[in-house]
């Protein structure tokens, strides 16, 4: 939390309402309503799930954004705020105009997150005091930020927060990420919550061209169960009020957030429900990036690996068989497996290799790299997913219930 | 077994032959070799994986299908002949010569699949005398298929046999289906293992062109992780020789052929690794067949869906969130859900429910019907999944060590 270097001109409030139905079951007093205030109207853009049935607050943000002059971001969890008809729409909107009143903006101002269980109204009777108390606990300090960082988590298990601070034509510009995932990940065009807030100069229409490109390469690139939730959010905010950055200027802000994102995203999947292992995949030699995205996408969703992982199985058949459904054109002599430093599967042919060994390293090992090479071209991607564990089928068979 | 009415014309073997590697795991004198022979020569045609990493058996396959003259097929279990390179096409060549030399007919008369772990060569020293054990074992008897039914299975639980008899143009024809399946099903063009004996008189052109459709409206309709296997194989063999069938006759061949498949499919999904609930989702309303099959598919394979059932924990939000990111264009107030008899979600709003009532009934069903009914169409579509345990996560993550 220390080595956390904020943007400036941001507050932040994390703090209890009671969203949750069963308290029970969790810390009674969990954080579960976040606030994020720019001091100044910021530039802000963002993108959203891709999901046909999307929230309530993800139809809000996307009329909202990109905005000129945006100057919050208020966020619910233990409530996603899905499946919820014109009432969710308006329940949405009375959460802006809430947090509106408080700070003296107009509710356009302000924008709208919510997460968890899907198709039941908000208690707007604990949110509304919820949000008036978060106004008046604003601070600007790291201990502010992980009240709000904890406050937006659900079954996660720790805070996901990411600061970079790099030099643009001159000036100093601060990024300040943070996100919660967990469950419900597979990604398409943004994961869950994820916000990162800049002190840079940034035009709202570069901001919203630059967003689909940091998504694609952090969020986009991992998945849980591949299950696109209804709720992925993420939300850039430039503050800065010098110079607009352009040209480089821009392209290195751009590779700022991706940086920052890239971290958070890899957070979310090493802290995905019940798993004991954090998997990359290197899909690489592929024609272009899309095949290599593509088959990395087959692995990572695969029920039958993610099982082998976790039973410590060096069942690579399963990895090879998911590249070979991904829908890629090759034929088995162009490929090659790792896992960590064994290899094997050798251009279509099986390698010798000492299965004890393998499932041994697996055992005493939390990160699992493969890399799937290819020899058609110079296409790549990386794709972080995680083990299945009896552990995600048991917080998944008893969550609403 | 007593009911089985058989096609005329096929005897069956199923003998033990070592396959296994690990013979403590399992019963070590369970079956692992089939042999399925047509007295006479019959048209044969099949279906294959569509996956580009596919098995020795199923090259081989392809080749010689479709067929005018085959003679049989002979089958292992516990290895699947995938990702073995040259070896594994010539062990798969030699199983066929080894049956073809015992039959006195050509090898190319002779049909091979396998079935089991992937990547490890065939014991062929096994294989070859295990083959001659069944060419002199064969019978034309329940008893016959029974121990060939068996012989092909894996972690399956129990057989899957379906009989047919039809009246075709005057004639009675008779259809004997037998199949495997377990795991890795995520069918795309067939599953697994599945073999359909009839002794209809059937141009082998006719039944290649029949033989797509059947696998489309029985095994591409069910999933148990979506994991597209390398062995996907179904096979049908018609050996009558009276006047070939046309025209009604051969339309009515084609349903009979597919409500063997169907029956075959259904017991697949209900008999999946570890399964407790086998799930029907009946999609309809939408605007064609492919929409409702693209969502159908989509609930199927959601891991959030299949461990909600599991803990017989009434998410729907999970269900609908699934439909939404099948690809398929709607708005929410399209869509309606019903689980069993409770309406859950009527165009794009929740409705009030009992939730402990709901997780009370699927307590107590084994089989769960849910109904996602659109109002875009006439499209439809059943598909048929299992809920993710436990016990499948234990299976899988301890297969090959």
């Amino acid at each position: 939390m220390e080595t956390w270097t904020l943007a400036r001109g941001y507050r932040y409030a994390g703090v209890h309402c009671g969203i949750r139905p069963d308290p029970n079951r969790l810390d009674p007093n969990r954080l579960d309503l976040a606030l994020v205030v720019s001091d100044e109207p910021a530039a802000a853009a963002g993108v959203f799930t891709q999901n046909r049935v999307c929230a309530a607050p993800v139809r809000i943000c996307q009329e909202r954004l990109p905005a000129a002059a945006a100057r919050g971001i208020v966020i619910c969890s233990g409530n996603a705020n899905a499946c919820t008809g014109a009432q969710g729409l308006r329940d949405a909107c009375r959460m802006a105009g809430c947090a509106a009143r408080s700070l003296g903006c107009r509710p356009e101002q302000i924008l709208v997150c919510s997460t968890g269980v899907i198709g039941r109204l908000l208690p707007m009777e604990a949110i509304e005091p919820g949000i008036a108390a978060a106004c008046s606990s604003l601070g600007a300090d790291a201990a502010a930020l992980d009240r709000a960082a904890h406050a937006i988590l659900t079954t996660d298990t720790r805070i996901k927060v990411s600061t970079r601070s790099v030099l643009l034509e001159g000036t100093e510009v601060r990024l300040t990420g943070f996100a919660k995932g967990a469950a419900m990940i597979g990604p398409n065009m943004a994961t869950m919550l994820a916000f990162v807030l800049s002190d840079a100069a940034v035009r709202p229409d570069d901001l919203a061209k630059i967003v689909p490109g940091v998504a694609e390469k952090s969020f986009n690139g991992i998945s849980v169960e591949g299950h696109t939730s209804t709720n992925d959010s993420l939300i850039i905010f430039a503050n800065g009020t010098g110079r607009k950055l352009t040209g480089a200027g821009l392209w290195e802000f751009e590779q700022a957030a991706t940086q920052v994102c890239a971290e958070l995203a890899r957070a979310i999947a090493a802290d995905a429900e019940g798993a004991n292992h954090l998997i990359t995949i290197d899909v690489e030699g592929t024609r272009n990036h899309e095949e290599a995205r593509r088959i990395a996408k087959a692995v990572a969703d695969s029920v039958l690996v993610k099982t082998a992982i976790f039973g410590a199985d060096p069942n690579w058949g399963r990895i090879v068989s998911a590249a070979g459904y991904a829908g890629v054109d090759f034929e088995e002599r162009d490929l090659s497996l790792r896992l960590g430093e064994f290899l094997l599967y050798d251009r279509g042919q099986p390698t010798p290799f000492d299965a004890a060994r393998v499932s041994a390293w697996l055992k005493s090992n939390r990160e699992v790299p493969m890399r799937l090479q290819f020899t058609l071209g110079s296409g790549r991607c990386t794709f972080y997913t995680c083990d299945l564990t009896y552990e995600y089928v048991r917080l998944n068979a008893d969550y609403t219930t």
